[in-house]
């Protein structure tokens, strides 16, 4: 994986760049999570996984940083010797918050008996959907979260989408809905996510929790599940936020902008560049932090970065790979080869964010639950 | 006046700012728009007046200049001969705005027997709040919105707020309902807020209309007023957006953070300043387009400006002044001595923003009727 991934930014890869002005516009389906399920590692943590809300932020990153420290010998990412920057080991976060999330039902069901459920809705039968959404039930299956499903054929009404959706928002029994993306084209996205109870939407897609994330001294029921996933690596890694200067890449609702407004709510100096900005290297090259989120393969190049910033790489690319058996593979926003010289930490892929959506699906699922039954 | 504003940069003004860091909370009231109606212009406009939804953007921007050009020599803020900045005269476009909302509005009451209203709930005996509460209704009277108030006793209750607001929200003849803030201390302005119908938050600060503002592909009910103002002054100055850096310093839930959200849809770079930033001065100096929303008096400086920016001026802030009748005279966040010799364009303070909020409400209100009752 690593040798493939220090050749990203040669010039065969870096020819099949669009230009910046139209590459910029963010596909939407580039964000969501690998479909390959992220692999435990090797070795086991050094430090054990402590539940989330039981250790103080503090505590949580100390061990973190112990656990990561102690098996980096062991992590593939690692073995990239002449690279200067920290790994932000995705995989590793998102294995300790699923055991903390683990840890954290299984007390909750024990006290009061009730165990957390994740309704997904699948619409159509669009295979990379139709793996998001299995390996979203296999996830719910190892923390313990009871899964429900509903697959409506492709040729359905928006209708019946929302009818099913009126259901889970009645059963207490679920605590969590999400409807998987894309819909067919016949379909308003926006009727269908604004029939998702507020208290429920565990993607935190709802204009209204938008709207409480945006504003000072508001807090929205939840946050959407992949910028919660950067943050929470950026926390974990001990990256201070507040008065650090920030540049968000993309500014899809779905990452960037959520992103955003998640960066300036901890208090940095944010700047979102997006497919009109003129100069995006030379403001990039400002930031302490970099949260890349455009779906442009190796966009991000090392010129691009501050020495010692903090870089999270948010994209997952597909590029011709024909020794690859699946004639592609996998690579970011970021040109990780030249940028992993430069910077003071970045995330790999995969390997990084992806494996934290997932997490941060299950997370919001758990909180939703201890809200709604008001267990603390 | 313009004297006066010419001395604010000087020694003694400079001396009374606070240290950046604690002075750069803001201060919400200082947002508030002047409490002196908006003079009207000593001599007539040269293009006469056109409703806003009948000319296209280009025609209105064009007629808006040559009344500018026409209008300058008798506009006391033009009588600075040193400054080489263009006057945005916030006066003259919202007297624009408000006689095409008239006119709008005679057109659908002669189509369809409907007039707007709006319902201001009052709470307490806040000297200013009963001010900015009079002038806007009689700003209403004199485009044919029809007010309606309510004056609540200061202790009165949370309950009773929200009983007033439902029957406006119910109440067929009222398109558009504003709670005059600050609320009594014993009161929860969030309640209070969210009571208010989405349809008829004429100040759009529902989070449910921050969220679809935050959000691309979707547009919010109303834009708040300030904010909507302040993009207003650009379009209508003919200041391009699309692709330029702008800096808006001040995250406020009513102006600042609105205002970043509205550059950003109008494909601007935007960076945020605020409280945490260490480095203001350097970031603002990049920025092509400035709102300043802070409420510091005279805290932008001549050296934080790029030469021809267009600096858009929020600040309403008394400083002591023992030459004036009241003991006091308003400045903005930004020097304006200093910023008009550097800026391309400017806002002078009083004349700027100020009276472009209440020319907005009234803007928000007729677009709330004619939604309300579908007339195009």
């Amino acid at each position: 994986m690593a040798s493939s991934i220090l050749s990203d930014c040669s010039s065969c890869a870096t020819s099949r760049l669009l230009p910046l002005r139209r590459a910029l516009h963010p596909p939407p389906p580039r964000f969501r999570p690998s479909p390959a399920p992220a692999p435990s590692l090797t070795r086991p943590l050094s430090a054990s996984p402590t539940p989330l809300p039981l250790l103080p932020r503090a505590r949580r990153m100390a061990a973190l940083s112990a656990a990561a420290a102690a098996a980096s010998s062991a992590d593939p990412a690692t073995a990239l010797a002449d690279a200067s920057a920290k790994i932000i080991d995705g995989k590793l976060v998102a294995k300790q918050i699923r055991d903390e999330v683990g840890v954290e039902i299984a007390r909750m069901k024990e006290a009061t008996g009730v165990v957390p459920g994740l309704a997904v809705i699948l619409v159509g039968s669009r295979k990379d959907s139709q793996t998001y959404v299995r390996n979203k039930k296999k996830a719910c299956e190892a923390v313990g979260i009871k899964s429900y499903e509903v697959n409506l054929p492709e040729d359905c009404s928006e209708y019946e989408v929302i009818k099913n959706i009126a259901t889970f928002n009645e059963d207490p029994s679920v605590h969590g809905i999400l409807v998987q993306l894309p819909l067919p084209r016949h379909m308003n996205d926006e009727n269908i996510l604004n029939a998702v109870s507020i208290e429920k939407d565990v993607d935190g897609f709802h204009p209204l929790n938008i709207g409480r994330l945006a504003m000072q001294g508001r807090d929205p029921f939840f946050v959407p599940c992949t910028p919660k996933g950067c943050m929470e690596l950026l926390h974990r890694y001990g990256v201070e936020i507040k008065g650090k200067r920030a540049v968000v890449i993309g500014r899809s609702n779905i990452v960037g902008m959520p992103a955003a407004l998640l960066l300036q709510k901890a208090n940095a100096t944010v700047s979102i560049v997006h497919s009109q900005t003129k100069n995006p290297e030379e403001i990039t090259r400002q930031a302490d932090i970099i949260i890349a989120a455009v779906g442009v393969a190796n966009l991000v190049r090392g010129s691009w970065i501050k020495p010692g910033a903090a870089i999270i790489d948010v994209g997952i690319n597909p590029v011709d790979d024909p020794s690859s058996p699946r004639g592609y593979r996998l690579v970011g926003d970021v040109c990780y080869e030249e940028a992993s010289k430069v910077a003071g930490a970045i995330t790999p892929v995969p390997g990084g964010v992806g494996p934290m959506t997932i997490a941060m699906l299950l997370s919001n699922t758990l909180e939703s639950a201890k809200r709604i039954h008001n267990f603390k």
